[in-house]
């Protein structure tokens, strides 16, 4: 084979918000009928704080057909094709303020606010449809449905097994839990049990992180808000913590012990914490001489952290840049897994190939394999020979990155 | 001189607890005979979950006398001449279950559910007794002032002027902020001009972290708590990022752009995460390529975070262990303040001498003199010479060292 497998650990789609109302169950439309004018609102209103409208407009330009592959089949191929991408994992949230389900039931679940029973109907709408979109090219498209497992356990539990009978392939779950449990709480076990024996894998995606302490106040009337110095320079320096919080709380709580065959990425958040947050864990885990006051707290776990994260845990690793490349010995060089992040303006597309290339050049041919792809196939338990037709027409030429 | 100059950069004193009503306002005496008990139990109950009680009884087994240093002047010059120490950073919380100031005014203020009166209340009397005691020996004791500042700018700017007319040095700041305003916010640039102006050292000490998340309701009856695993690894995982919290809302928020002469100590929350925080924070300031589409976030900085870090900050690297002498110079030669932790039994007394050896044996004398006290000694703008009688009579001696 001269050109490598390339899968995108992070894409993103969604439906223009209006048309989620057709996969909604039926008594929930009426709520819809309300919600989304004022969904479209704050999502704007958000996407404002959150993106320069001319850098965004610009970039858009000339681009606004293979943009509506955020949703439209034909034109998602056509946007794989050009990037060389063979496979896809499809999280929610296509275009950034324009394709959330509905209910706030996207990225940044949960949203406070929002009754839960709203949420669990907007989560399963889109599950829906990305379960229709993806048995369009089954063999390219891993799809991720969205599980606000929170709240519900035995909800959560039953979504993940239609989610499974409709061929998706793994769940997201909500980064931040407010006042609720978080993931070492025993009562999840039913959840992990049930991801762990119908081979779904787990995500958490990057983005929430505590914004109003960032920002002030998202909900404010304009009047009133405050618009804080060095907020954003916060956000991108915080963000990334929030994403491992739910790692960390699994870590200790020894599910990956209790549930040896689990698997969790974390997506978007970079790979550069890796190596010295398995070292802090480490330590932690077996320093004991500055701790003994502590009690026993670590032999309930009979491997160390770095060892869990070793058999159960690979980082979709967006925008990847050189330097990470360079430090994928230290991150874990079966963890790496690549990603587009298409169709969101931080990602690569439509600039892939020339990315990939700054990114990757040089390095030994195996690991480049692994990364951009080999990781993924083997994380995800994907089918290479029926990616193969795909690779040998669309997949990036081996010898350019020599 | 053939003895080092050491200044411990992290000690705590106390009183037990019902000797604070003296010094309290004669108004708020009746509330502090309501809360005594009631604080008591909770501080005694939060203790059992932080200290396994065998182990700490065994260690206080024959030390009492030297253990009433918390409060004891006579006895805690004992301790200091002891551990080699010719001064000292002092906060509040002694002996670990037994010396909080009233009203929740101690290491992790602001405490939910007390009035905001009577948090400074406790506050003020702490303060009171604290500069009593430096008094005893002023060039010996940097007392740090506790300053609930979150409530109240106005308030905080005039405990600051009171605490450096009555020979306190520094001011403690609450690491966490709940539902009240971050350190970002324009409204604390009072304060920050006070400390400035009076050369008051600003400290955030370890501790505080969002334990309800780690351990459940920490107020809720015994028959409601949930003992949740992994709580304690989750603590000492996390722990450290809550105490930096407070530096990166100041370093982005232009704090010390605006204020060139403020200075800040991060202590007791190891120096180990120096080196990446700074390689972060710097990334993030200077990569514009992937985050252009959020606009201009960096620009009002004139400097980079790791210059500002080289600046204005500090670090008390208490209970400091080999490997961060080892990594000196990627944290800051200039940066690290050791301190021995008394009279916590995470410290290093009474064992100070011994693990002083292990961690500086063998590295070069001047950098030994600075981490050990000279870095504090500039920092806090000490007067060496007022110090040298002491170092002359009960500093480590170089020769041990080499």
């Amino acid at each position: 084979m001269d050109r490598y497998l390339v899968v995108s650990s992070d894409c993103h789609a969604g439906l223009p918000p209006e048309q989620y109302r057709a996969y909604l169950d039926p008594q929930y439309r009426d709520a819809f009928d309300v919600a989304l004018p004022i969904q479209i609102e704050l999502t704007q209103a958000a996407a404002k704080r959150f993106l320069v409208a001319d850098i965004n407009d610009d970039w858009r330009k000339g681009r606004e057909d293979l943009l509506t592959g955020a949703w439209d089949h034909e034109q998602r191929l056509r946007v794989l094709d050009g990037d060389g991408v063979a496979a896809e994992v499809i999280f929610p949230d296509g275009i950034t303020e324009m394709n959330m389900p509905p209910f706030g039931a996207g990225l940044s679940m949960p949203t406070e606010n929002i009754a839960p029973e709203l949420q669990w109907a907007g989560a399963r709408s889109h599950n829906r449809w990305l379960a229709e979109l993806c048995q369009m090219a089954p063999e390219r498209h891993i799809g991720v449905a969205i599980v606000p497992a929170l709240w519900d356990v035995e909800e959560a539990v039953r979504e993940v097994e239609w989610a499974r009978t409709n061929g998706l392939q793994g769940i997201m779950l909500p980064v931040q839990w407010g006042k609720l449990s978080p993931y070492h709480h025993p009562k999840y076990d039913p959840l992990w049990a049930a991801c762990q024996d119908h081979e779904m894998v787990i995500h958490f995606h990057s983005g929430p992180a505590p914004i109003e302490d960032y920002f002030g106040k998202m909900d404010a009337p304009p009047e009133e808000r405050e618009d804080l110095p060095g907020a954003m320079g916060i956000y991108i320096s915080e963000v990334a913590f929030y994403l491992v919080r739910p790692l960390t709380f699994m870590m200790w709580g020894g599910v990956f012990e209790r549930f040896p065959r689990l698997k969790v990425v974390l997506t978007e958040g970079t790979s550069i914490w890796v190596p010295e947050y398995l070292a802090l864990l480490d330590q932690r885990y077996s320093n004991t001489h500055y701790s003994a006051k502590l009690g026993d707290y670590h032999s309930h776990l009979k491997m160390k952290p770095s060892e869990y994260f070793a058999r159960n845990v690979a980082v979709g690793a967006s925008c990847m840049p050189r330097r990470e490349a360079e430090l994928r010995h230290e991150i874990g060089i079966e963890q790496i897994m690549w990603g587009s992040d298409y169709p969101h303006p931080e990602g690569s597309w439509p600039y892939t190939p020339d990315q990939m290339h700054e990114t990757f050049h040089g390095l030994p041919e195996n690991e480049i394999a692994a990364m951009l792809g080999g990781n993924a196939v083997r994380f995800y338990g994907l089918d290479a020979e029926k990616l193969a037709p795909h690779v040998a027409r669309i997949g990036p030429e081996k010898a350019r990155f020599r």
